[in-house]
């Protein structure tokens, strides 16, 4: 077999993995489901990845028993080292034949690698959230990933659950919600295929799948988009959210991530980001306020979103790890979309 | 064997089982584990209440292998019609010496069945929180009780969860504390025997036990009282979520339930209410605002605690599901702890 690098991006409810040879070729993409191991368990995890990865070689017209160069993972979820070592040896335990060496990142550093090599802000909105600073000397700050029980503010996830909450608070009359409940209460009931508000109950424990309770978002994301009131509200609290992250992060940003052309860069992950258009009005607003609020050198910021999967940074990274340096081509893997200039 | 009725609390964390003689003479009582069948699954849940019954009967000197008339149990996460159904289907099944008749309803229902015949609200706060309305006419209205997930609020999961949560974002910058969090942080390690915030993720997902979490709030109990500043705002936050709940069923309360000699009776059942002396500001700051902003009818309150297990009023309900009445002492049950009256 020549020389090929193995790259997997690891979401909340979709997996993709990726070959890549020395020049930075991509040689086969496959996609499987979600692998965050504190999600799914450990064993599902690595089972996924393992059967991604080997499709790929397949795909690739590959030796399936000729193991990868490296395999490099940014993974949802692969933040804390102990169980991030766990799931390596476990890996080289039961697929040997899967690769030489493995690497494992979150899925923040991941799609940072993918977009550049001097650093930034990510902001992931999936299933999840999560946000990291990235500087240029390869200092790292993060707030947020710490899932749905302790945050996920702005994520799929938490859209739902307060689009969801909003009815139930309505119900009970604890809390008046700001819009009419209509639109959200019967879209409820149609995608978790509930009667009434004690049927949710086994969506929320018993049978409870974050990807899926996470996925009723794409429904709020129509509503909002057709003109319910309730589900922009809920979209404008993401956008003021996810601009929080990056508020936090602020002060830790070196100099020189504010002075080129883009202003400061913000790279955008994650599905959620799709709804741009209902969270616009949130985010640039915390922003502003940021920015008039005492950081008067934060005079410009840009939005970038990937136009490959992480996987490909994952790979980068893995190589990098082994001792190996894959070529990239990083204005061909991002696209800005969206840019403001602060008043001064 | 004589004429004997059974009765069971179950909670979040603890579980109690009482035998009661036609007279309302109590033949034995018995403790055991949490039994509500959300959080440890229905086999756990109805093996609890078999284990605790029985052993009762033995306690009271009773043939365990001969029926109890009824069994009346007073469960938290009791509500939901299908899920009440299976269980009692299943124990009738599985244990057909237990009782020849089952009766279920929730905590709330169970605990003010101990308390009156009158009816009023009870408020419970333990591992988890609800309210109900019991109107003299037996109408009932409820507010929460719809578990971690989705509410909670004012329960010990609940102000355990707001001092961590703090925790977390003050490291993350994300959202500034009002107030120190040296006390809950170094309580936080200790009780959940971790070294940083990356170890807690396992308590909060791949091991997470509601009750285990929630029993957090004893140490921040302890804090408030030793004067921690952080510690007792969260529990003022708490008073202020449960009375909000009062609030939010305060217009469905019967004129006659406000017009007794102890203003509108309520019912206080949990754990967290121990810890009254630090959530009095809190609940009776939000009451005080509910009273002058459109309840001028509502001229007192009294807050009442149970001096028996709710077990009492759900051996009582099963007996009359089953055509018998079990005599009852209410006064002997309660125990009034505060009043309040407002100034017109």
């Amino acid at each position: 077999m020549s020389v090929v690098y193995g790259g997997v991006e690891g979401g909340g409810t979709h997996s993709k993995a990726v070959l890549v040879s020395a020049e930075g070729h991509i040689l086969a993409e496959t996609d499987g489901p979600c692998t965050n191991h504190w999600l799914v368990g450990v064993d599902n995890c690595i089972n996924g990845i393992n059967d991604m990865v080997q499709k790929a070689k397949i795909k690739a017209g590959l030796d399936p028993d000729t193991p990868l160069c490296s395999l490099g993972m940014s993974l949802s979820g692969g933040e804390q080292k102990a169980a991030i070592q766990k799931l390596i040896d476990d890996m080289k335990e039961r697929y040997p034949k899967l690769s030489q060496s493995y690497f494992i990142t979150t899925d923040a550093i991941g799609a940072m690698a993918t977009a550049s090599d001097y650093g930034g802000i990510v902001v992931i909105s999936g299933t999840g959230s999560n946000c990291k600073l990235v500087n240029p000397d390869g200092t790292q700050v993060g707030c947020g990933g710490w899932g749905h029980m302790m945050g996920d503010e702005g994520s799929a996830y938490w859209i739902s659950h307060m689009a969801v909450k909003t009815v139930f608070d309505a119900r009970d009359n604890l809390v008046k919600s700001p819009h009419d409940i209509t639109y959200v209460k019967e879209a409820m009931k149609e995608y978790f295929q509930v009667s009434d508000l004690m049927g949710m109950l086994p969506h929320l424990y018993r049978n409870f799948q974050k990807s899926h309770f996470a996925g009723f978002c794409r429904k709020l994301a129509e509503g909002g988009s057709a003109g319910d009131a309730l589900c922009q509200h809920v979209f404008t609290e993401a956008g003021k959210a996810l601009a929080q992250h990056i508020v936090a992060v602020l002060p830790k940003v070196h100099q020189d991530l504010f002075s080129g052309e883009l202003g400061l860069p913000v790279l955008c992950v994650g599905s959620v980001w799709r709804s741009w258009d209902l969270m616009k009005s949130g985010f640039t607003q915390v922003l502003s306020q940021a920015q008039a609020h005492g950081f008067s050198h934060f005079r410009k910021y840009s939005l970038l979103t990937l136009r490959q999967s992480s996987a490909l940074g994952g790979a980068k990274m893995g190589a990098q790890n082994a001792g190996a340096s894959l070529a990239m081509d990083y204005s061909a893997n991002t696209n800005v979309f969206f840019s403001h200039t602060f008043n001064q």
